[in-house]
């Protein structure tokens, strides 16, 4: 039942985790893998890491389902609402039902951060 | 409607979490901190922290609700069935359904994780 993907040494890779599409008119340069899902029994929330390359940006988008995220790496931005916030590795960040939101990597390095949501 | 959690530097803490109750017969050296639930306003799943001590564990447990976790920091084992893995920082682990689980920390230092859980 239960499922372990470890961590590749030195990468931000999962053993049995493949990188899946993550399109959207607004998204620049962002990875998106689901670490725990479907794919592995999992139901009712999934647990998905976003990595974005340094000056890209996740989508532009807001919707009734939360967030739950967790900044692994990095440095950037998240939107909530109408403003901008500076966000860092360790930050825990609530997006709530239909708060317009986006997150954006500073142009120095790439962002990667951990997003739980109730849909893989 | 958003709420930030700043992690403080050099310390697994944040701004606005305070570190609460968890006790249980078979618990060991465990901290929880809830990182978004529902004082936030969330939900559906709640993210917390968890750290053990060295030589630490975690509560000896089966129950229908399903865990996802992600090991922050340290190295340690999983019990999942029957069976112990080892388990280091970076790896993500599901944790089914009525699954007997238990978390436990390498003896030379501590393991940190965050569990996603559908009750904060």
């Amino acid at each position: 039942m239960g499922v372990i993907h470890r961590k590749v040494a030195g990468k931000y890779d999962w053993e049995g985790v493949d990188t899946v599409s993550y399109s959207h008119p607004t998204v620049r340069g962002v990875t998106k893998r689901v670490l725990i899902g479907p794919k592995d029994g999992a139901t009712g929330f999934a647990l998905r890491y976003f990595e974005v390359q340094p000056g890209g940006n996740s989508a532009f988008e807001h919707h009734p389902e939360i967030h739950q995220v967790f900044v692994l790496r990095g440095k950037g931005e998240v939107l909530l609402g109408d403003t901008w916030h500076h966000i860092a590795e360790g930050d825990a960040i609530y997006i709530g039902p239909d708060e317009q939101h986006q997150l954006r990597a500073d142009p120095d390095g790439p962002l990667g951060f951990l997003c739980v949501a109730p849909k893989a």
